[in-house]
């Protein structure tokens, strides 16, 4: 079991989704990774807050033995968010971004955590994760995440944080806009052709797919939810899971001795987080997790992909 | 080993896919599913073509195996679909279709076809569907496939036939306009309340799901396809491989003692005929499968679900 460094948006959200609406309730990728990661293993977590956010949210974490001292507060309101989820809720329509203090970010790594073994880089300015990421020492795994929006304002940034990390989790609109390829298996297989050794392909409803040149693919189905609630904070839930897996369970030193079987089990990790998370708003059903709903999660998890 | 009894179109398809185009190329549901089928057990093909049939696309049928007794020539063209396929590949948009001699189609069941204990019940009128199945003895086990455009015209007719089968084959489209839901999940729930004890759904690249009230879901991924030529029949070939499987390999007398075991192998064959199917125009692909394809496919499903 070894650390985990994240770095990532502490946010408020304001979510509508056909269910209701949340408004200004804790979300952002930090948020949603720290607390799917630290079922399993320590987290530290490095952010950026203002001086709105509630000490109840900061408890969150730390009740979860999660790592603020990575996390800063600047004069401003917390970065927030306010989308949207109508139709097959596989997608979010942005409302409106207000970056607030997120807007002049400089992510300072506390010395303690330059020794960080396991470090996840969510979705933000690929400036700002090249940044950190240059300021830890030798991690043994790195992933990353991004978005359409970097894809296009700062394609060359991000290229060159993809070159630096061992795997990479997109969407499928993500992945063929990154390579220009129309088809996914296509597009998944240039990924080892940037740098990452692993990408991981966030599917929704329709699962997940892990692919490395040297093992091919494996597919995982999302578990069946009858009501989702809320996607906001899914593909994070789901990095989270997978980090927090692995980090516990590999005996691997090196990124190249982790195992294919391994590998997959973290994706199971992921989608069992990932289920949970959409079936209320914010981090209401994340929390929730404990080591009786992960058993049977999982459980239902391998019934349903034909494992057991 | 037992006969699989077929009622389906046989017709001559004009497709354009980003791939290029084929003319009035071998196509119909009953033609898909009986090549697939054929490749595990008997099938008895009940269809009308019309004089302009070729003698070598019924010799396809032949060289396999398939009785064409049920097969009958009427006086003018053969049923002919044309229809184009861009984007996502996912749905055809159909751009023709000229029934011909399908118009006035009046199945007529050879007397020996009448003792089949698999029948499949291709998308065709329900009211057909129901006129063949009527005349069908006492099946052991009942599938049918249906589309958007029934369920909108001729809805009553579609759920008298759903009430009498064993199984449904359906995609998400058809499943959410069928029973009004939005989520797939609880769509498919409501498919036993219906008659049929399995529903299986289809989903493109994003492969299948098959439930059952008392088994749940299991939910396999489609085969990674870099070059997707031309989806046409992937559904057909799908429940073609589903029912040679099962046929085959089934030790069951009665729908109640085939074991979920055996009915996820059959998801798996279905999956390994369909993924073939697309990979060319027509037939083409689906015909090249021979015993060591079929194995190298079928492992290779195991090893992206997780099973081995």
């Amino acid at each position: 079991m070894r650390d985990i460094l994240v770095i990532g948006s502490l946010a408020y959200d304001t979510v509508k989704t056909p269910s209701g609406k949340a408004e200004r309730a804790l979300g952002g990728s930090g948020n949603y990774f720290s607390i799917a990661a630290s079922f399993f293993s320590p987290v530290k977590v490095v952010g950026v807050v203002g001086t709105d956010y509630l000490e109840s949210d900061r408890q969150i974490l730390k009740s979860r033995g999660v790592d603020l001292n990575g996390m800063q507060t600047d004069q401003g309101l917390t970065f927030h968010w306010e989308g949207s989820y109508d139709g097959d809720m596989n997608e979010a329509k942005t409302l409106k971004t207000d970056l607030n203090v997120f807007a002049a970010f400089d992510p300072k790594i506390p010395q303690a955590y330059r020794t960080s073994q396991f470090v996840f880089l969510a979705n933000i300015d690929p400036v700002l994760q090249l940044q950190v990421l240059s300021q830890i020492e030798s991690p043994m795994f790195v992933g990353m995440d991004s978005m359409n929006y970097w894809i296009s304002s700062k394609k060359q940034d991000l290229l060159n944080v993809i070159k630096k990390v061992d795997i990479v989790f997109m969407n499928d609109a993500e992945l063929k806009q990154l390579t220009g390829d129309t088809n996914v298996i296509t597009a998944i297989k240039k990924i080892p052709s940037l740098g990452p050794k692993y990408a991981v392909i966030k599917r929704g409803e329709f699962g997940s797919m892990l692919y490395s040149a040297e093992n091919g693919f494996y597919i995982s189905p999302a578990l069946p939810i009858e009501k989702v609630v809320d996607p906001t904070g899914a593909g994070d839930s789901f990095a989270g899971g997978f980090f927090g897996w692995l980090s516990k369970h590999t005996k691997a030193n090196k990124t190249s001795d982790i195992s294919w079987a391994e590998l997959k089990s973290a994706v199971r990790a992921g989608t069992v987080m990932s289920s949970q998370t959409i079936q209320d708003f914010s981090i209401k059903s994340l929390q929730k997790v404990d080591s009786d709903l992960y058993q049977k999660l999982e459980n239902e998890h391998g019934a349903i992909s034909g494992i057991r």
